[in-house]
């Protein structure tokens, strides 16, 4: 079979006419499917499903040290649900604090800390010291770029390899003190599927950096194996207390995709003084937060870690297939071709799709006038802008394997036609 | 009897003496008591526990708009949570945002954002203005000052009177372009007990401000009515809109003390632009609050307010004894001797109670000594300093009645011993 490049015009030409008559058959049936967001699918909310029997009227509602979780108290989160995280993030419990529902909320509010109060004890806040600016590895996560836009910080793209972000780049553009920190979802990243290897996360942490210079670890697929395959990812803050420089990276996590998305529970693991200044401000924000969910969490997983585990291969059981969907299609249906490549990741959410330079908007648009919604082209890189026009990040979790199959095709057949409508117009 | 003022210092020694071996009895007993923070009791908590039951594995997760709870989505909160609050809070329901589980968290974060990113649109933030100060009524909420130094704003104490601050003082002190707000418990304040009248509100409308001047306006005891009568308190986002300042106020509240303290629901509501203003953070702050949470408190009062308000009938009966065993003995005790004075409250958690001047932090103390744990005295004043030395904050809820029988009399001893004291050294 023959690639595009190694067609004639006629060929092409050809080609394009047989993919258009397949796409009109397409618009004719009224498709209304989605690939945009890192959802889960209702089959894996019913994986956890009996979470919500664990807590009930007649349950023992004190938790190991005898706190009644009804009421007000605890700042920091359950001793039980320290625990699990430790086990879970491979981190002492002493460095672990429990929040509520969202690891992006305490990402935003961390952020916000550093922005209005400072990133330390003594260190001026970012909002004082004017044109901030913040690393975005990209292809990333678009809600953490929007956390940073928001807050009126420059952002600035930092090219991804299948190793982490280029440290190259990185190293050369922490050196400059207004560079004030960095996103990273080390493990299966956020499109790419990805992991930052040994020498990426050594790197990060021993680089010369601004003493307020503050990594967002976002380990939010930590456990979400999805092969026989497994990533390692080394833990970033052992690293940079070996090196001397314990301050310069918060971890954040979440069960938002083991247990239920919009009820889950979050957390954040720092050194301690990092610790500190959070708690400070934690401190000020809240009493605590919702321990009977933490309670119905740590009873669900009641022998925690192997629990956990199980569960994830059970999600995991749920969650390839529709990844195999994908990238079967992927491979039949696009490799001959050789226009564009894609990841193939050992976990996380995200297929990573890089399109032929200039065509992903047009792929996009393609879908969507055919029913099929994609991630907004451009939201994995700062400011919404790709600036080759060309990645796509693909979420299969949520679709039906029989709706992700025709969408899968959807798309296949607009990665083509955009590939062809670009060869044929040059 | 005779009054402390009425008696020779012969008698007052009498008096001390005999009020000493009392308190001495009192020392061999190593008593354990708490009287410090208004947390509901396990009584209370047991009204409320059979909302663990009301969603499991077997339920209708979705919610009447056809929402899965169990997964992400949803910024604003619930449509029939917002039906909810806004029969509660007698505020339009798109007036409203559901939060997590925390109102002092929706505060901070809201005052937080004036303070980095201003309070609207085109408004400087107040850290780049530099000098900021906020009104304190007082005694008021040691947690909503805590936010305001936090934020280094200037904390100014305003005198609480039994209609709500003094007004007089807030309109001269409101013309001071720095003055950015000011903090309101407007029913059933804590720890007065007392209401706002409609004059106040309507002053706090009407009064000339700086244009981000904010109100945070804590409805915490909305529907937390303890007698037969009740106060009725008109709404200051309304009141606002009227005069030409709709941006004046917000409004926050949750259902800590009407379900469960540590997982409740917390809200807020705001006029038009403020709730824009507070949305942007917030879609880059959240995915969404705990629908299942929401859902859980729905399907509990499933007829709306009327639900609502038997609930708290119910409470009521739980708590309002709690106050009569405190406002009895005070009676009792500390009328007669005409040494300090006390609100009875028509709803609320506490009783403000105003000792000798000079003699509450020795109040503190003989009760401390005896292993009684008051509210610490200043807690209720910004910078946790009471310039009388005289407020003492009770919170009458959390001990069983015959612990707060004995704590309060603790409390008569050490009130009148204080007062002895001070009057023998005269």
């Amino acid at each position: 079979m023959k690639t595009y490049a190694e067609m004639t015009r006629e060929e092409l030409q050809g080609e394009k006419d047989r993919l258009q008559a397949r796409y009109d058959k397409y618009m004719s049936q009224n498709l209304d499917l989605n690939m945009a967001r890192g959802k889960p699918s209702v089959e894996q909310e019913e994986a956890s499903i009996e979470m919500l029997d664990i807590l009930n009227s007649r349950s023992n509602l004190n938790t190991e040290e005898g706190m009644d979780v009804l009421n007000y108290g605890n700042l920091t989160g359950l001793k039980e649900t320290k625990r699990l995280f430790s086990e879970i993030l491979e981190v002492p419990e002493e460095k672990i604090v429990i929040g509520g529902n969202s690891s992006l909320n305490m990402m935003f509010d961390y952020l916000m800390q550093c922005y209005a109060m400072g990133a330390g004890e003594g260190l001026e806040p970012w909002v004082l010291q004017g044109g901030c600016k913040f690393l975005c590895p990209s292809p990333g996560y678009d809600r953490h770029f929007g956390i940073a836009e928001y807050l009126g910080l420059e952002l600035i793209p930092v090219p991804m390899t299948d190793i982490g972000p280029d440290m190259d780049l990185v190293e050369e553009l922490a050196k400059d003190p207004k560079v004030k920190g960095m996103f990273c979802v080390p493990k299966y990243a956020n499109p790419t599927g990805q992991s930052y290897s040994d020498e990426t996360v050594k790197r990060i942490a021993t680089m010369e950096a601004a003493p307020d210079f503050r990594v967002i670890w976002d380990n939010a697929y930590v456990i979400h194996d999805l092969t026989g395959r497994h990533d390692d990812v080394l833990d970033l803050l052992s690293e940079c207390e070996k090196v001397g420089n314990p301050d310069r990276a918060v971890l954040f996590a979440s069960t938002s995709k083991v247990t239920f998305p919009g009820a889950g529970v979050a957390v954040l693991a720092a050194n301690e003084d990092n610790l500190k200044w959070i708690l400070k401000r934690m401190d000020k924000q809240t009493i605590g937060s919702d321990k009977i969910n933490q309670l119905r969490h740590v009873r669900y997983f009641s022998n925690g870690l192997p629990d956990v585990k199980a569960h994830m291969d059970t999600l995991a059981g749920i969650i390839t297939p529709h990844f195999n969907v994908v990238l079967a299609s992927f491979e039949r249906k696009l490799r001959p071709r050789d226009i564009c490549s894609w990841t193939n990741p050992n976990g996380g959410y995200f297929i990573s799709l890089d399109c032929m330079e200039g065509t992903a908007t047009r792929v996009y648009n393609l879908c969507k006038e055919c029913g099929v919604t994609l991630t907004t082209v451009g939201a994995t890189f700062p400011y919404g802008k790709d600036p080759k026009d060309s990645n796509i990040r693909i979420a299969p979790t949520y679709p039906s394997l029989e709706d992700l199959a025709i969408a899968t095709d959807v798309l296949c057949i607009a990665i083509r036609l955009a590939a062809l409508e670009k060869l044929l117009n040059d």
